[in-house]
């Protein structure tokens, strides 16, 4: 059980950008642990129980190789504390690579022994973000076919 | 034998952070294909022979994990071509990055089951470019400490 | 009547950069339609109505082809509701572009057959913006020159 | 027949991503001249002859609104010329906006009173380029899906 | 005395980054200004007396040169004030580069007598900002090697 | 004699952005060195002694204290060579600084005592660059307005 990663993230809600970037990086890892960071000051639309919820629904059939959970603390530590040796990041474009790479380059200078590795979102993935799903979702809009299948139904009764 | 990264690059010569790049990656894969594309266009300052010896001498105590070829196709049949899931690019900044999610978004269009797997350069190393370390040689400067320790002393004799 | 633009925006106040846009787009369309967006969480400075009559000020002379109005959904569903194909907007720098063509490339995904058509703004508009003018009068500064002429008296009492 | 607009490029070769800029923005103009700038410095793969028989065979079903030809001039100077109002831009990215506003303003202090429209591109297409095509042909791939649906046969002869 | 520069921020807290920027610069300068901004909208994590007095702390070795204040007026007319014809900045990486440079257009807009100077950040320290110390603090992290040596201590206590 | 600045480049030709970044940063330092790397691969349209001439002529009534000269090492020897602590480069936009920094970064690993200072170009000078110049000439167009007075004749005469 040697390779650990990271999936950090506030998921509010998780995307099929999400869901793909974990799929597509599952046979580089022996374990990814998707993990919802709660202490971010910002403030989410969904509650916590309900953004687990969700994330447990989409990879549920993964629960082998996949671990969901919350964490409280800087990012870097829970890695240390899960014996994460990676931090798996999904890049869509430039803006995130800006601001992922900030990030990573902190993280590197706090515990160099952590990677964090970096796949590019499918194309078709590259305009979806939680942001964008809240925003249709506000609208009444169908946000269904951005966010995972297993979800999808949930989130049109929201 | 699963995980098998391509590492391509035209290597004139390796620097100290392609060297970096390979090594951290190492624990993601069972092997690492060090591989000089030969096909590309643009003209190279030391011969294809020189900087595969460079290369093989900078990894030359991990034969297990690391194989040292050139190629002479486009980067995305090489992997086809030797059963490579994964092509591994490092990352300096910004200009790498636009640069080099340009050219996964197109083998994510040739052929969508390999996946480019990216880490960021470490800090220090985030200056040192093949061309910075020629353009160092070729006013007679000392570039030693921008190649691999294992190439240094060559280098100097350049 | 074919050609409708919609030129959505905040204009939390109106500036020269949005005026000389719509008067620059304005021989490529049969109607411009300048909408303000009410339903943007961000908090406005300026009242909507106050917002509103200082954008039709500036557009006064032109009645026959610029529409001014508000709207309270989704922009590109307002596209529909008034039949308008192109969305306008103007580019400043590389950081609007960032922006603006996420936001494109989102309403490319939700209804392909409106187009966002961007112009540059001018180089002397460059620099101005809603938040600029809005910074400044909150020092008792004289903003003025970066709001169309129309409302230049105006602003100045604020 | 007022709004003309110019669509200059090398077309080295026309590609797909050319095709759908000029489609989309044809009800915009009463006329687009596609025209192949011959005077830049740069070598071209293709022959002239060769690169403005594919462009005719691309748009042949647009004839009475689409104009093929070949211009030895500054492109801003071209325009006027021709009578231009509107010079035609795809961006498919963020390198393409450094590139092309450094362009435009260029012309916008040359020229004032021609505009710069920028299209982006479909999502689909933004990866494509004349060099990416000629990449592939230049290894033996096929390149077909990447160049307008009339010249597919042709290209792949070459 | 001619050559003042305002070296204008929140400092909340000062950082290496900012020191390194100052001591750097100095030999440019007769005397630089460094003013903490007091009118700016954003919350700030520690009050402006204990801000000032870390940048009092960090500096006081340099009393002749180094001046400590704080303002609360539009940052180009606090260099009018002064007689500063110098605004120092220094920049981590393009981020930074985007958001200074639109500044330092509007204040070129504003007052061009008086020119922004850019140092680039040390690369140890490219990684630093408040928002990152503030960040650790939070989580009860030792921040402390990443403040000026001379409030390294004070910082651990908070 | 404490501050020299030491100014570099190809000049090829000498633009009115080079010049007035030049005399804007006169004032900060005590010596100016403009000096035109002659090592460099590119081609240069112009000779070098033609380049010198102009650089000269746009420079002349400030021979106290701008020195005019040519090199044949790295930018960074020279520096050491004249007792220059500072190398002046004038920003126009974020390509120009992603260009600058990197070398700028470059240059700190090499000799961290020499301190790379950038002033941004005027707003009206930021779409001017020696090719664009070039470019224009070319063509047999007028490009008197965009080099320095001193040599506007000169230019329209080649």
């Amino acid at each position: 059980m040697d390779r650990i990663a990271l999936f950090p993230g506030s998921f509010d809600p998780i995307t099929k950008g999400h869901e793909s970037v974990v799929q597509r990086a599952l046979p580089l890892f022996d374990k990814i642990v998707v993990a919802i960071g709660t202490n971010i000051t910002k403030d989410c639309f969904f509650s916590l129980e309900q953004r687990l919820q969700w994330v447990e629904k989409t990879f549920e059939s993964n629960k082998s190789k996949i671990e969901i959970t919350s964490f409280d603390t800087l990012t870097i530590e829970y890695c240390r504390l899960i014996g994460a040796k990676y931090i798996l990041r999904g890049l869509r474009n430039q803006i995130d690579f800006q601001y992922e790479s900030n990030i990573a380059r902190i993280n590197q200078e706090l515990h160099p022994e952590v990677e964090t590795v970096f796949l590019l979102t499918k194309p078709e993935d590259a305009v979806i973000s939680s942001s964008f799903v809240k925003e249709i979702l506000n609208f009444g809009g169908d946000a269904s076919r951005f966010v995972p299948t297993a979800i999808a139904a949930d989130i049109i009764k929201k």
